[in-house]
């Protein structure tokens, strides 16, 4: 039988000084270097890189195995978790699924966020929503057909309508592999 | 195998004149036309006629296929599809969900908006809320026993609350027919 | 065939006086009485108890049912459920479940809420998750490795993180006894 997650997450986005990093999705620095996406004035405001998919991934993939969640294991105040990349959340929640014997059904993440555009090409000219599935696919050793990003606004009300944060929803299926 | 969607979407409200449309739902028009909703004195921004669960389940099925958004789809900038009628995107998801030979499982919306008021009757004496199923089986070729819309208020807080927005959340399953 | 529901809710909070009673989440009740939470300031605005995550839960085995919500079955202007305990409606949802020859596969909660801090233990050392998973449990009747609990914060932006309201997000399937 299937078992069914949902996850979600939320950031806030201050300046990139005050963030003191910039804002990175599904693995995807929007910072303008090389094979990631163009540069984006504000930064993230977390603990860790504050990656909102990835972070919603792995909130979903514990809930369907009733394990505790992504603020239990890697609590905000770790200090070794300061500015930690969030791939090292999505190995162990990988880790643990394997070991109770099941792998992704399918995938489907809303990003909802005002800016910056996610619908966008890199430096290379490579969707980067195409990046993003790319990264969850070798992350979660998907078959990328199975792994779906979507993005939209919050058409401009609330915090992340205003661009003072950004937030995801993740639905996911585990089916059982023995 | 059956694969998982969510979809989103939120649009604003302000009055009529500002709007330039009323607002319509699932095909629901809430301007006191008849066989549509009572009418209620906002309109809904939007580049289409901003139809929140038509768009929100759209971006489901298509989020389901790993194919991409609405909003990649049907470019808001489109000038063919100002005031458009959002049952055009749902044939569009339609047509793709069963060229890959895939069917509507059961879909579960969640309306949240504060107004207008959602579980009424129209002026022949039908439940809005019924005419919206009726609407999505006709679109999505679905009995309507596998189609539920639900809604809620925000509880007069945030732009949903105070009556300037409404938002939608779907999940789905679709199911291979092949 | 397995069915899919998903279910939303929110509350306000106010000051215990003005709120009238306290905050009760998934049974587990706020105010630091024997094998309750930690005692909490502020209280739930609502006309039964406000139990976010049994409403959720309620709308989600509802929809996925594609019968009536909570708003139907139990409106919110009917004097018999003023401070009602929500319980209730977890019975009736379970009762029309059975009915229709179904069972919950699993049931993913998703709570938001900035305080109280969910993640702690009541007086006699017990985890307070872990209550509101018995508590689920014991209502819907299925093994609680099927009912998952997950709590985050709205990282202080917007009704929810500036401690004015609660929200949840629950995704559960059901599954066919027959």
């Amino acid at each position: 039988m299937i078992r069914l997650g949902h996850g979600y997450d939320i950031h806030r986005l201050d300046s990139r000084e005050n963030a003191g990093q910039p804002i990175v999705i599904a693995g995807v620095r929007f910072d303008g270097s090389p094979g990631h996406a163009p540069d984006f004035e504000l930064g993230c405001v977390a603990h860790s890189d504050g990656d909102v998919i990835y972070h919603s991934v792995v909130d979903a993939i514990l809930g369907a195995l009733t394990m505790p969640d992504i603020g239990c294991l890697f609590p905000d105040n770790d200090p070794r978790l300061r500015g930690a990349d969030s791939s090292i959340f999505m190995e162990e929640a990988y880790k643990r699924m394997v070991a109770r014997d099941y792998r992704i059904g399918n995938c489907d993440v809303t990003l909802i966020c005002q800016k910056p555009k996610v619908n966008v090409e890199n430096d290379a000219g490579e969707s980067v929503k195409q990046l993003m599935r790319e990264n969850l696919s070798r992350l979660l050793h998907t078959p990328i057909e199975c792994l779906n990003v979507k993005a939209r606004t919050h058409e401009k009300v609330d915090s992340v309508g205003e661009c003072r944060a950004i937030e995801c929803h993740v639905v996911l299926t585990l089916e059982r592999t023995a």
